[in-house]
């Protein structure tokens, strides 16, 4: 590891950017939850994102979208509490508010403005409450905000997740801050996430683009709690160029250095959301190996990581590998079943598709622990990958039935 | 509807067949629950099936795929509590010597016994319990022996599943008769079920095999509880020609009434699987119109169905049409998000993508009732389809943590 942990710095932790976070009763008029947050750098930026692959987007994306396409964004506007989603046209024009909002309060354009929303789906947003309240938001902006931010944006979320780095980058110092938002509908292929990392490195908007898909499919996208996939997920990344390096051009060595550090940060926030799954008592890493390609290795991962008997089974302290074969047998991945290996933590569980000797109780015992990793070999090529998952509850369900 | 029902006749309504249920103590050794079953006729049939598609094949399909291919079957040996699934060459010669065993007592040649086991995956079958009652087993036939081997098929089951018909054709009376089992691991593209259908009908084999594909499509593989698919899902249809009946010709007037029957019957029992899927409260009719194609309604409707955030909101009384206008986005059917309409029995929850004015406490009342009916129209063409699901409740998880 080439860098250093700055601790719970989060968003601000790179030069150039304050955050705040307030509360203006968005999801009912009394709550004294944050639920609205402000990400702001005084410096024109370039920037990348991901948005969701569903075919119903939130408002807020297809503003953001727009706004993706146009120079110098310099601001983050993203509210808890309600999605702004199946909203319609007055959806689509409260979302083009927010923006506007914010960037009169900033002295910007509206299209510098990203904004993002995540909560209930299909109600109308209250704009009464939250229009008049963007000014003081932006007044409260601070080098020291980005915890109140990074609260702000939470919804069935337990705690707040922020991470920050800093390494050396020709003479320079870099450092990488974020923020994120997970527990419901978190499935590959994006989540109800919400995501927001801040550089102050100076990198061609095309190497920043390029290294933020690349690490989005390798972090965000291998992640799993419940197989549902949001209106609203989105990622951000914003690099303002204040740490003074020499500008990091696509294929350099320095970008090969950025896409890592830029990895470590979004794999640390994919495992905290994971972590503070609804209701998650369990910490799955699923390994697969032997794939006849990375893509039949994810299609393996993801229906393991996504089959409810294999994930009830977890959350009782199970092994019930059968389950696991079954779900590998549908993935639609390539394999001979009779060339199959699986361990949990490196006990053997399945010799060429069969039980190995391991008596069942020291597989259950792996799998009463709080965190282990399911290792599957499918014998049938080079591909990999590494994927995270939780177990699902009676509570999750429970939960469910009226949040 | 130019049948009669049969009430609980099951696979022995139709002429020449009989059937017989014993319990061997498969699961353990004193359980005194019926788990071997057999169907028997004494004239030559013929016979179509459907197999799971899952990749990992449990050994009893591998072998009944095999016998369907060569002439005259006559038996069906089934059991409960073990799959004999991922029990490698063990579990090969396993199925081999259940249906060598049946042949036996029924003095037929191997290959005209189907074998089919249902049960806990990764163990091996305690062939010293089930060998040496097969003879027994057969003894027993009767014609009033359909309950019995309707119950020794049950796994996590809580009632037995049985329908017969009857028909006239062409001067004769056409019977079909019919057993299945569900319960858990139920999904679209076939489930952890079995269902064995007998007629008297004379049909050419060529017919029989088209219409039972088509059937199977349009019943078994339309419905969804939890998921996920099976290792040894399997369909199969005897026809031994008893009714005397002019032999029914694929593409005839005949060929059309018999798949229509046949679809009724199939359809009654995929509806008692979802029905008695493990702890569901509320059986839930999808019917997806307006889509692009057929495909794209399948798509949308199994999406919906599978949504583990749609199904926990249902379980708990409440309409939420927001998580399914989710699951359509994510679906892959292709349609305008703002062409959306939504109903819960006839009352309009989406229009054009966003709320409609119908108060949220009159849906959550629709939803609330034991059985109920979700309309979506996705405006995007003429394809349609029906689907049938279920709630998924916390007792669901709770069992299969240990189950």
């Amino acid at each position: 590891m080439f860098w250093t942990d700055l601790s719970d710095a989060g968003v601000t932790a790179p030069r150039g950017y304050s955050a705040a976070g307030i509360a203006c009763g968005i999801k009912s008029p009394d709550s004294p939850r944050l639920d609205l947050a402000m990400i702001h750098t005084p410096h024109p930026a370039v920037a990348a994102a991901a948005f969701t692959t569903n075919r119903v987007r939130a408002a807020p994306v297809l503003v953001s979208f727009q706004h993706l396409q146009q120079a110098s964004p310099q601001a983050v506007i993203a509210n808890s509490g309600n999605a702004n989603a199946c909203t319609g046209p007055q959806g689509l024009s409260d979302a083009q508010s927010m923006a506007a909002g914010a960037a009169s309060a900033l002295n910007l354009a509206p299209h510098q403005v990203f904004v993002c929303s995540t909560g209930v789906i299909g109600l109308p947003m209250p704009m009464e409450r939250i229009r008049p309240r963007i000014p003081e938001l932006a007044s409260r902006l601070h080098p020291n905000g980005s915890l109140e931010a990074a609260q702000a944006i939470l919804t069935s979320d337990t705690r707040a997740k922020l991470r920050a780095i800093e390494y050396r980058e020709s003479g320079s110092s870099l450092r990488i801050g974020s923020m994120a938002k997970g527990a419901g509908m978190i499935q590959p292929g994006m989540a109800t996430m919400l995501a927001f990392l801040t550089t102050d490195a100076a990198i061609e908007i095309s190497a920043l683009k390029e290294v933020t898909r690349r690490c989005v499919s390798e972090t965000f996208n291998r992640i799993s709690v419940d197989g549902d996939m949001s209106t609203n997920d989105t990622v951000l990344v914003l690099a303002n160029g204040q740490a003074g390096n020499p500008i990091i051009r696509s294929g350099s060595p320095a970008c090969e250095r950025f896409r890592l550090a830029l990895h470590e940060v979004m794999l640390s926030l994919a495992k905290m959301i994971v972590r503070d799954g609804e209701r998650v008592t369990r910490f799955v890493t699923i390994q697969v190996q032997g794939a006849a390609s990375e893509t039949d290795a994810e299609r393996a991962a993801r229906a393991v990581a996504n089959s409810l008997l294999v994930k009830s089974a977890w959350h009782g302290g199970r092994a019930y590998w059968g389950r696991i074969l079954d779900a590998l047998g549908y993935s639609g991945a390539v394999f001979n079943p009779d060339a199959v290996q699986l361990f949990y933590d490196g006990l053997e569980a399945v010799r060429n598709g069969c039980s190995s000797n391991v008596p069942a109780e020291a597989l259950h015992a792996v799998v009463a622990q709080e965190a282990f990793t399911v290792t599957i070999d499918l014998g049938a090529g080079d591909g990999g990958c590494t994927f995270y998952t939780s177990d699902i509850s009676p509570a999750y369900v429970d939960f469910n039935t009226h949040e």
